[in-house]
């Protein structure tokens, strides 16, 4: 199949949905991006890229960057981390006190706001003040990119309207949830999600995920293969807030969103795809990313049902 | 791969789990069943069926039966079924109420509890009082076996003891999202819940959704291939109530379960599996039929991430 | 002070407020009633009555009931009866089965719906088929008048269209909490709730509330002291379901409405006012009952703080 | 009735249950607590005062303090202060952010603690940094004594400890519901909870909400008659977190308690009551205080209802 070719019909077809969403507008860094923009990237496990759209554009990759948190702690605490935060989906929005508190101060799972608090809580116990180094270093090695950035606009921005997580962190630190300090792990996790990509960047980044833990094209083992199927049955079940099994109903693949506009889709065995459109549908999803996706598995049968 | 020394080695390893679970025991009929059990079939999509332990032991199928009621809705409301019950996992125990009063009577999904009553609602609008029959000959046509059959002692305790369902049944009559007389289709739904079948039997009948909505064998065409991956998609986000993230983590399959002790799974394009073992771990799902599950797809490396 | 003047000043403020409510249209019994109308009754302990409005007009008394069932219930359990009701206030609306689910079948006070009937649960246990007639016998009693009756026309009203209460009576039998039969515990609780009276009726009614528990006037001591000042206090902290703060705040005194559009309120030592006006407010209260309670207070001081 | 001797009776009547509770253990600076101590002052209109046990000890008055920042807030923002912060009892425990969640940051009480922190927050809008100050002054004043102080031991605790209390503010805060500083405020309202005084002390200061506002000693106007009534309304309906209606059922007076074991109760017409005894029920509030107060509206008839 000619992947070229699906991206280019994907690009046409989206065409008339690039005015229909709402661009985050929570903080104002987010909330003056043109909102017409798309990119998508393919990179298959064998090296070869595919892309349409602004594919070098940076954007703020916001929640997926907790994708990176997770593997990492994942890998330094294995079985041991899933005793902070859980796996299961939540059920609620993505920001809900009302589940934390009912549970107790367990999140969720890792890929909603207080389960990726909780993960750079334990990335600061072991990392320390170089806890933002290590992440960045990290994401430098996965993307074979040493040109990856925080955007510090964007990470000043969220500190400074971040009530909402602070909320979270504190109600998390009550029940003994946050073993480092509030601002500490908070600057950890604001600046992690303020981080800027293109989508050629996400999609080479998260390769490992489609090849049971090894980047194919390096080599590197990121993790094992148990682990990396884990991460992807958590992207499928969790990885889009309250709209997870929307998206795994409509696009069929284990898939990660931010709210800056784009998603990260894998397809096991195959490929890494990335997506970015700003406007995002009433979930807090990219409209248009999503829709991309839906369109690529069913041209291409890419489905994992 | 030699399934059948797989299954062997499976029905070794879980032999020391078989003590652990408790025995569903909300009706007096299903709380007198011996714990002990364990069954397994494997049915391929070539006909081929490898078994191990009681394989022709008949069982109370409890919930899996919402798969069956599920796909004949969706064959008969296709997209219009979403405007009465939504595809997202629960986050909340099976029977909760909490959950359908704050989003006014649409069930999460069809395959908790308040679900599946609008999906047999949806069946008595279209059936009347030839619901059941419609229902059993659908499963009979599934299966290619005239004798299954309903257990009336089952039905009969699940109608007596039935009220957390004759809460939800009321409660999504007050918002107008049961259109038929709650009696009528609790009775449809107690007694789909009460049908037995074999592990032989419950692999057998769920093939069409191993392969795009076509039984193999028969080469009838079930459902459209869309909505056979859809299906599947939702076993894969809400088959298991409150553990189906966890499932989806350890099995890495699309599943069903219910409290009678079975489990299905499919392996999109190469199998359909069913387990028995009666004893529940705490979220209600038979404890060592997951394991059971789990140990397959780490045996063979058949999970879908 | 002059109670008639004070009467009749209320009535004439009250009239621009006439139109501004909405009568209660959840069943088609009671959203017929013309909402302009009017009644105010205030029966002193010396017997001496003043009314202003249609004070001979019936209407349906509906919640006020559960004042009369939850007496007779606390005459015959005493302190037994609060392991089945508690008398904390909701916080959450009359009907919500949230609350009763969190807290496992144990209504959070006896003037909620949930309370209302397990105290018609406890009533059904004692007299059996003969609940509905002792519960009648009980207020003829407190009336001093024989030709209280129920309303059959509302009552069957209210059995064809109570699924919100069926779902409320099954999930607490589901906990437990109801003994009976559930259609034998809500016939007693609808018909209860679909009796008729006039504000006269009613003030003379709950005379014994104003006086320590003796009805001033026939010397009959309905309840001890103490179960009168605890009904008294239920009342002012859960007798107008989510708005009882709001009652206490503006009215400051023990009271209880329905959604017919009567309340009724006691000023302990002196006496008992009744009042009665069908359109409500967003609360589910009488909007110029409410108002009217606020100005007899304001004008004549006798707020309890 | 002679007051003293009924204090007497009580005194020896609480004795047995003196080691039945458990002294409130948050924060270390209240863990420490001798469980041991009882007190217990009457202050009439007329100015005479009846005490007994260790009535000259001072002890922190927590939340009891809420009564006094939520009178001078009154004072200021009259009706408009309803705006910020409502007037239910909760129906949850005292801290909890569900409610608040889903009431997108309306408290529901003044006396919860979201609504005391949103009556900080009125009160920095009003005095900036002299907050404390004018907190202090206004305390000093009702007490006609200016050797009232803040215990910075507790307040330092408080502050290092309060992780619940933050989550509330940046959760309100996130809901527009707190407009300055989170620490600013934060550092208000743990002060005035941290305030110490003697039950003397207490129930001299709250005089004023026995007699329509004025204070009936000196003569000066705190409150209007109607705002009087109000706080006390309130503090009926919400002065005890969740055990608010219990409190009305056995004491049958106006309240609020404090963790650090202190109850005040009004009379309204004749005197304050002011209570302390450090061990705590299982709802939060002084188990001996409860009962003596208890004890003191049966052997005098003085409750309300």
């Amino acid at each position: 199949m000619n992947y070229q070719t699906v991206l280019q019909e994907i690009e046409k077809e989206i065409q008339p949905l690039l005015t229909q969403g709402k661009v985050a507008d929570y903080i104002p860094a987010l909330a003056d991006i043109n909102p017409n923009q798309f990119a998508m990237t393919i990179t298959c496990n064998d090296g070869t890229t595919y892309s349409v759209g602004d594919y070098e554009q940076k954007f703020s990759i916001q929640s997926i960057s907790k994708v990176y948190t997770f593997t990492l702690a994942l890998k330094a605490y294995k079985k041991e981390l899933y005793k902070r935060v859980w796996r299961e989906p939540s059920g609620n929005a993505f920001n809900s006190l009302v589940q934390l508190e009912y549970e107790a101060g367990l999140p969720r799972n890792p890929f909603i706001n207080a389960g990726a608090i909780v993960v750079s809580d334990l990335l600061v116990s072991l990392y320390k003040e170089k806890t933002l180094l290590e992440v960045m270093q990290f994401i430098k090695e996965l993307s074979h990119n040493e040109a990856i950035e925080i955007d510090d606009g964007v990470a000043t921005s969220e500190m400074e309207y971040g009530f909402t997580n602070r909320a979270l962190t504190n109600l998390m630190k009550s029940f003994g949830n946050i073993h480092n300090k509030v601002e500490d792990v908070l600057e950890v996790y604001f600046n992690h999600c303020s981080i800027a990509m293109t989508t050629k960047e996400l999609s080479r980044s998260m390769l490992y995920l489609a090849n049971n833990g090894v980047d194919p094209i390096s080599g590197i083992e990121v993790t094992t293969p148990s682990q990396a199927k884990r991460i992807n049955a958590i992207m499928l079940t969790c990885g889009h807030y309250d709209a997870s099994g929307d998206f795994a109903f409509r696009v069929g693949l284990p898939g990660k969103s931010g709210v800056g506009g784009g998603i990260v889709a894998v397809v096991p065995g195959k490929m890494s795809i990335a997506v970015f459109s700003p406007a995002l549908n009433e979930q807090g999803n990219s409209l248009v990313g999503t829709k991309a996706l839906e369109l690529f598995t069913t041209k291409t049968g890419l489905s994992i049902f």
